[in-house]
């Protein structure tokens, strides 16, 4: 069955968090799902060789490059999955895209947004060679999420009246918590607001199917100085006894409105004790309401204000049934999904466009926009919160 | 027991939902907890005798009068207890206070900051003679929420960081409710924004114990037309086929910065179907964190980050143990408060503060201060949302 | 308007735990609810003049007696209020019938099956005459409660299949809290499974409109002996340096079947840490479910199992809509009740069925019923848990 | 860094619900964990060849055998992992015991009490001859059971007085759902009670560290015909007209004694609608309570009763720290495993216990006991839920 597929060949650079993430994905996705091309783990791209070899083996690699430019040239290679710090995927993804590859990138799409519309003008060139490429906004691909969207697509919950949304971690909360890249504005861009702000921002847009059309922002950095990490790995590390500033900030809290004008209330901080990983949204319709929060994933609530007062309420939805997105793939209900499957669903959906031969989405025109609003949030921020337009 | 203690006159002013909270309040406080003075239901006053005959008899008030400026006069009346729209607090308020009487004023304090500084003028002077006056926020008796307020102040999450708020309702979501006061900027002063976003800033400052020191609005408006009432009661009312504009806000967004430069998100909507009252205010500190939800009014959530991380975890307190605030005088643990409990607790601290001869809580000059925030918010939505500081 | 109706004289015997509480209801019942009659608290019944005299003044009560017999003999009083332990119950219910007083007795109705069956058999004498009767099993009465009764009666979860049931407590749980009456045989009849089993046997055949056939039972006592208590009010009391047995059970546990053959799961625990007053109680028929948890009083699980899946999931109602069992008399949606407002609705519905001349539910003959099911699981828990058949 | 262990060679028996979970965990287990040998998908079973090939195409096994007695004798298969319904597992497992081979077999272990038994003789056998084999249960390796059991052993609750645990779904409580194995005696031993009843007896042995010395049950059938399945995969068929008989429960209820004497209460259906996966149990011990639901399955419920009781309260622990059992090899806080997981942490524990040539848990004996107390519930239904105790 799998067999007789076309093979799809991925190089992926950096093999972390997201690395690791993504191999999961990669590893997985056809074995659960038909797919029109059969993935291949080709190329892991590492900087040190040892370390690359020993992740390789780990997760499942055929083979290692030390130099990503390498990488993309391969023929053996379809797909470029960026996994590294954001500094780093415009000069990536663009070399890739030329290269005739295509490409994923993790999100944020790019540190500017002059480097994100560079990033879009070489992927609007490669879309008229049949060369597609896509940002990893993954949280869209949690089943209760798509599902909220289909909801709010068929109407659901009528017209979009209000959104709010957080997301909300602690990792940073303990001041000795040491420096790692995204404290550092060189390679992260920002901080809380391109982190976990742009999910937010991303899942606003997807859900009610609108842009956001301008920000009113105000940024929070409360740890200025932190101890100088002697290792890190994921978003744990240990520090030494120097210490270095942040220079990105640790909360970012903005009021936004949507192209149809209605209003959003959002707020990213990775200094919430006691939230770990809590992305919650709820959008308020004229006839209903939709919300969920990441922290019970595999949960939608769902008000019908149609419905009689009497038995009117939340339907605490558990999207774990073969009618739900995704879900026919996997288990059966109750038999709930965690974490990862969001990476598998993108693989998925990639691999499913790419088979098309259509863009998939999110585009990096989406990315970009997105770009643009983190930008325009923090140009907001330093005047005083003044509402400013996302131009185009 | 309770016969040798001096009297409490009461004169109460408007009998409609507020009415019958404070009527309950006044007939059951001293029938749980220990006062030093004995509240008398003295007087009750409304505008149409046959009507306000009809409430005093059914909330067990002594007698009636159409004209307030009577009541405030009477001997027998200590206390004049303003449970009518915000238009008419000051010209009462001011009046009760020069008569010598206490004067207990329904939230917001009044509809414009020039009338909240006449109160507070009027209180200032009262209160040299012994007359007190106080501001009805009653979320701030709510046994969960003073625990809140009590952790805080014993440092029990360290220093604030961050507070998210939000007082979410929906009964103005559907388009053909009718119009009544609450929508007339006349008679309520703003929509959303006063009615209960007041609350949240109240809630906030207190549990705190910071004031806001600035912030950034926008207030939308929804539904711009509605049928005029043929009937209204509490928040339901009967449409007829004639229409009339809403003039104040359906919902207001804001930023915020406490005196201490710690951030806060606000939101109060009245068009947040499936949201009834819910009430909800996190604050996360240095060293832990607590949340409430008034759609589980009995409990609060405290994170404390210097427990281990094996068993750390947001506490779920049942506030319902005697160690609690105002809880001894109640149930065992488990058997909950309902709404009308924080009026209680309202008039209990107020017949304390009396007794003690000293200025109960909230004064009139933290009303002023909340009315000083509600006016920035409208001046920042009507300037781009830019941020606007709070004056004294 | 409530000065022309007849009055109701009423007499409580008991003043503490339940006599607070009736007197709640009493007191305020005919302030939001329009009666028939309006209830007069004219007597309250003590053993010790001066504790009574000081209890009759925080509450409310005219006058005062120290003997029973003679309160039952007033001609001003209508209605014997039983707020005493249950030993008391059937002598001064029978005595108060016969002087043709209506009876309010709190549950569980009698000690033993015997009593129980004396007190029908009066009642039934007593109703000919028009005399009325009723037991005081409370949760009934709130609102969440009854309206799941009322989806059950119409059909809304189709045919009931199962019933799990769970009244779960922790005052016990501290083998140091002292000795008092309910955990003496002589006084209280049994331990857990009356004071609390009692409750869930009611909810359950209130809720499924069912009687218990039969029941397989086991009991339990986890603390044999403890302080003898110095002082005791409530549920909470001091204790000194003696000891003294504890004489009846800490725990029920018991299989039952319902008339129509359902099975039902039952657990009553004053020892289970964490759970303050946990009544939960979820019912599944052939087309949905029903579930209820008093720590969460405001709320009705409903799951419709005719919904289609996609949307499907138990709709979390917050049970304050004006369309909702009792709600009307008090707030505005999502202004929750607390634990007393049961027992104002059961003076409400008491009263209104005295109105009527109706015999108000539950009857002598339902707690009659609950009685032999308590007799039953005792004595199936002293055979080897067999299977116990409920005779009449 | 893998490549240098030693191989382990699996057959997998049956490839559907069981065969895609444990496929998932065989592929990925070693991704993340360090393991002392390395597993390889050597050979998929099916009795069907076309399909069989499909299965190992499509979840990645080498090779494919349509007789199992083949497999287990191959030289390249070290482990065989039975997937089949309970009535082909003592045959299987004795056979490839024997053979040699370590045995991992599906819950419950077998259909009757005498096949678990020749299986544990065999098990006996083989480990004398370094041959090891383990039952199961998967729920165990949710990280959150695990940590309750932690703190179970710990002391952490102190003694155990009480247990509650159900295990509800609803896929069968549709009357139109088709037959199929699980519904027939022959194929499946019992219904619900073997099914899922199995688990939570298993999760209440695990986590209190004790064994059930007895219980008192009732078995139902709710629906006594149901179409014969022209299809059916995973827990969803297809029914045709013809209709044929349910030969087990469809729900059992039990009350059980530990060996401490500790009371319990169990149920199992699968006919609780709107419940699709709740596993559910809570221990309560002389000092805290520990509670679970799979419904929520990254979370452990936790209180501490020597906590002082202003902020004691259920610590909802989202068990996703790296303290936490299992947790450090996958995702950073907050960001929640799956179903699944449970199924890759049972491939590392099987692993690393063959890797130290230890018995891994749970043994055959522990599976045995399981089958008695399943035999035990059965023979009580049997005799009107009269105590039946567990023998040896
Ligand atoms: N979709 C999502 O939910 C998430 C997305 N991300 C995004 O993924 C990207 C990577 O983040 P993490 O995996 O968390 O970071 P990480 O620090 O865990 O891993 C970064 C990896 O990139 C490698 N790397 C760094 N600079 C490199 C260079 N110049 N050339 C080659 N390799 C280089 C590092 O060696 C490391 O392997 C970021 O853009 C981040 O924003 C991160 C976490 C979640
Ligand atoms: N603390 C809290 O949580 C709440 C506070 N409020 C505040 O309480 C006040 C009253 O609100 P509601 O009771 O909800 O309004 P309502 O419309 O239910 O009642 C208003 C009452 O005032 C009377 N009234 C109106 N104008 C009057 C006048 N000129 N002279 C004498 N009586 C007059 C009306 O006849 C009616 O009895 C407002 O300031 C409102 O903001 C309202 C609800 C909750
Ligand atoms: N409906 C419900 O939810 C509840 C019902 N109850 C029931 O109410 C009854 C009373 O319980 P609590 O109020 O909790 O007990 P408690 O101990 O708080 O009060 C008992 C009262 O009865 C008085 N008393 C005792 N023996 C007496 C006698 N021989 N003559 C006159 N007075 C006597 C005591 O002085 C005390 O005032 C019991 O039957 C109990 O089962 C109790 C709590 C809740
Ligand atoms: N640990 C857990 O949580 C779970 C355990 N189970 C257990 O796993 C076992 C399998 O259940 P499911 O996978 O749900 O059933 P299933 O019906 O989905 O799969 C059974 C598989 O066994 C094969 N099979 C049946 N008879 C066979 C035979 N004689 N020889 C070879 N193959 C045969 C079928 O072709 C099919 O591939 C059962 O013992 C069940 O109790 C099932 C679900 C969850």
């Amino acid at each position: 069955m799998t067999e007789d597929k076309p093979r799809l060949g991925v190089a992926m650079i950096g093999y972390a968090f997201m690395g690791r993430a993504h191999s999961q994905a990669w590893r997985n996705a056809h074995r659960f799902f038909d797919l029109p091309l059969e993935p291949h783990m080709t190329v892991l791209v590492g900087r040190d060789e040892q370390r690359a070899s020993a992740a390789a083996k780990q997760l499942g690699w055929d083979s290692v490059e030390t130099d990503w430019r390498r990488a993309i040239e391969r023929e053996d290679v379809d797909v470029v999955d960026i996994c590294t710090p954001g500094d780093t995927h415009a000069e990536i993804a663009i070399a890739a895209l030329e290269a005739g590859k295509h490409v994923l990138v993790e999100k944020p799409m790019a540190n500017t947004v002059a480097e994100a519309e560079a990033m879009t003008t070489a992927a609007v060139a490669a879309r008229a060679r049949g060369v597609q490429s896509m940002v990893g906004f993954t949280y869209r691909r949690v089943p209760a999420v798509r599902l909220a969207q289909r909801l709010v697509a068929e109407g659901r919950i009528g017209e979009v009246r209000q959104v709010r949304a957080q997301y909300l971690q602690d990792w940073l909360a303990d001041a000795e918590t040491p420096l790692s890249w995204r404290l550092d504005k060189e390679k992260a861009g920002s901080g809380a607001l391109g982190d976990i702000g742009a999910h937010i921002i991303d899942l606003t847009q997807f859900i009610t199917g609108q842009q956001l059309a301008g920000v009113s922002g105000m940024l929070d950095t409360f740890v200025t100085e932190r101890p100088v990490a002697e290792s890190f790995s994921g978003l744990h590390g240990t520090g030494g006894t120097e210490r270095g500033p942040v220079t990105v900030d640790d909360a970012a809290s903005f009021l936004g409105r949507l192209s149809s004008g209605a209003p959003a209330v959002f707020e990213a901080s990775r200094f919430a004790w006691g939230r770990k990983n809590a992305i919650r949204i709820e959008v308020n319709g004229s006839t209903g309401s939709i919300a969920f929060d990441f922290e019970d994933m595999n949960v939608l609530h769902y008000y019908d204000a149609t419905e009689p007062a009497e038995t009117a309420g939340f339907h605490r939805i558990l999207v774990t049934e073969p009618v739900h997105p995704y879900i026919e793939a996997w288990w059966p209900a109750g038999h709930g999904l965690g974490y990862e499957h969001g990476f598998v669903h993108q693989a998925v959906d990639l691999v499913r466009a790419l088979g098309a031969g259509e863009q998939p989405t999110p585009s990096f025109e989406d990315g970009l926009h997105v770009q643009r609003v983190l930008d325009a949030i923090e140009r907001s921020a330093a005047q005083n919160s003044t509402f400013t337009t996302i131009g185009d």
